[in-house]
């Protein structure tokens, strides 16, 4: 069985905005064996969308319509459907009946365009929104001789993932023919994607019935693996079995074998070594420590740290000696070391992390050019230290640099 | 005229990855006075991509394709055009010759799968790219009795932008009918989308030739401006004037009239006044400093600060006193004007800013609830303190909370 998931609204065919709801719903189908072909963005004109419809019965089993089902003289997707089968649009009375019990309730008052979300389609089953004013709906119907499972889902994210977990999810299992679906993502950091792709693909290409996908965004890889078979045992075995030889592969690059973000296992090694760490960002100014108390539960391993950029708050909170800054520079070994020792030492932490480089796009000499980069960790007795050339704008040089320090404390602890 | 773009790649039909690059095409073709009707997102199966590109010809006039122009076997965008057309393909010998000469001063060998990244469609141009090995390819045809424009760009965006920017805008201004385009980028804070859009939709509703957009994302709100006329002078007019009367009816919630980010606007108003700022930092964990320090230049007006995450370092680097911590909470006023007063002492800065709450999902009591947030800034005279109750899940009240200290700091520079 396969999908096509259609975003209505206009704002996503500007510079300024994406779908990315269709992400969310393309997750729930691949849990059930169901492929998207294809996706599609159409604004709000009636015939662009009746169209849009139109090709997706066309091409796919089961067509998913995200948004265009509010009040406003927007919302058309579902005369747009309507058209698109050629069936009728009934205003449903019980559906009205509660649009307005809903608004009272909210002391709102109900202008008569909201009316027109009690229109259902002739034959559709009404997909309550307690999150909501507009309801879904789903149709099992008949399109060209084939059947056709169509899915209207309303564009807020809030309203849109308990509808099609609770409502959509129970309803496709039991119309879409019985499979399971074993699932796995393993994350590696710092290894080049076609570094990574050579090392596992003779693995992968023995596994012809598990989906093997690479993904690779600013250090961070992530390998998904997924199997379908008429028992849920079977596909996990053959999923389980192929991770298992890529986590031997990739050996220490590999960090999770559970699809957790590097910053998880980080706080995860230092909780259950009952160790604590801190850092001093001079470069990334913030991002480790943005990135490690973005997690719950953080506060119990990672208790802070200073953002140093100026040279003189590399002395005033990692106790960065003025002399070492003069010699070496700022963005040097000793400064880098310095800044982990000093900044372990301050928070009275098991590890310190000291990161300092020219993060560009200005800043850079012949000997110092942008993109070069110290990390170093610190528990006190040993301090270690890498140096590194990282290419790129500033986003990237930063966003690399914070990796290879989250990565270096995981290796640390390891 | 109206455009399609096509993003090619089964990554993005999986629930991990999206198309952004549209994004960008989008904006370039918007400046030229084209609208994007459809954008479609295709995997690497043949049949898909060729309907998808003859639907496409049938339904606008410009079609964008994006990505599949490499050299391995799932890249097919080259095959599935000509085969749409119902043109020939026919291998530039020169481009192989080029092919050949570029891999061999990165000392790489080439394969023959490479080779048919010379294949070019019969009529078309051959869109050079100094940033990677497969060209892009520009046909200006007839499809079914309509001129059609027919653009085929490589997916990695480093190659993608420079290739759009230099070779595809110049040919497009040329065939284009000449509109001139103005645009305008109005941004405010911590308003909602609701009553900014109350407030704003009475004036330009009377500008009935200006197209506006409002974009709300996590208390920044974006207003997009856009007019199209014979000359310029007449465009700029109309979007200028319409500007100038939304900036007075948003007042001093709006920051920015030409498109800065909150960041951008706070280093200036700091660099205009020769101040500085320093940041402590407990829920926030770090994003008020990353934010600040991901602008080019940030180093001449933030210096830095600390990440404070537990009770012990508000006071070792914010000289938060114990007692404040003891009587009051590490979640309260005094505890918020305590870290904006001791780091702008301990950093030496015109301002400090201070940030303590509870971003949750643990940890909140019935008196102070997760979402709740104390926000200060100190200018060493005075100490001001504000109180929010923000909901939603912990990265929304984390961006909430630091959304409002940088517009605090705005406020106070004003």
């Amino acid at each position: 069985m396969n999908a096509e998931i259609i975003a209505v609204g206009s704002e996503m065919l500007t510079p300024w905005r994406q779908d990315t709801n269709s992400l969310y719903v393309t997750e729930r189908l691949n849990q059930l064996g169901v492929a998207v072909n294809f996706k599609t963005v159409v604004g709000d004109k009636p015939k662009h969308l009746v169209d849009a419809v139109r090709i997706a019965l066309q091409r796919v089993d089961i067509v998913v319509t995200i948004g265009g089902l509010g009040p406003t003289e927007d919302d058309l997707t579902r005369e747009a459907v309507a058209e698109a089968l050629k069936a009728s649009l009934k205003r449903n009375h019980e559906l009205i009946a509660q649009l307005y019990a809903r608004a009272a309730t909210r002391r709102m008052t109900l202008t008569r365009n909201n009316e027109k979300q009690a229109d259902v389609i002739e034959g559709a089953v009404v997909l309550e929104n307690p999150n909501g004013s507009a309801p879904g709906q789903w149709l099992d119907t008949v399109y060209g001789e084939h059947r056709k499972l169509m899915l209207m889902l309303p564009g807020p994210p809030s309203e849109l993932k308990p509808m099609m977990d609770e409502q959509c999810m129970p309803r496709l299992r039991k119309v879409l023919p019985k499979r399971y679906i074993a699932t796995r993502v393993l994350k590696a950091a710092l290894i080049g994607e076609s570094v990574c792709d050579a090392r596992i693909a003779p693995l992968y290409k023995e596994f012809t019935d598990v989906e093997t996908t690479i993904l690779a965004h600013l250090g961070d890889i992530q390998v998904n693996l997924m199997c379908a078979k008429p028992a849920l045992d079977l596909a996990r075995a053959r999923v389980d079995s192929l991770a298992s030889k890529i986590e031997e592969e990739l050996d220490d690059f590999l960090y999770s074998s559970q699809g957790e973000t590097l910053e998880q296992i980080v706080l995860y090694y230092l909780e259950m070594k009952g160790a604590t760490l801190s850092a001093a960002e001079s470069c990334t100014g913030g991002l480790i420590s943005e990135r490690l108390t973005s997690i719950s539960g953080s506060s119990r391993s990672f208790v802070g740290g200073a953002v140093v950029y100026s040279n003189e708050l590399k002395s005033e909170f990692a106790d960065v000696p003025p002399s070492v800054l003069e010699r070496h520079g700022a963005v040097s070994k000793e400064t880098a070391s310095a800044l982990a020792e000093g900044i372990r030492e301050r928070c009275d932490t098991t590890l310190g992390v000291g990161v300092t480089g020219i993060a560009g796009p200005t800043g850079g000499t012949p000997e110092k050019p942008v993109g070069l980069v110290y990390i170093s960790v610190s528990d006190g007795k040993q301090t270690d230290v890498v140096e590194r050339r990282f290419s790129g704008d500033r986003a990237r040089i930063r966003a690399y640099a914070a990796q290879t320090a989250l990565d270096l404390v995981r290796r640390k602890l390891m």
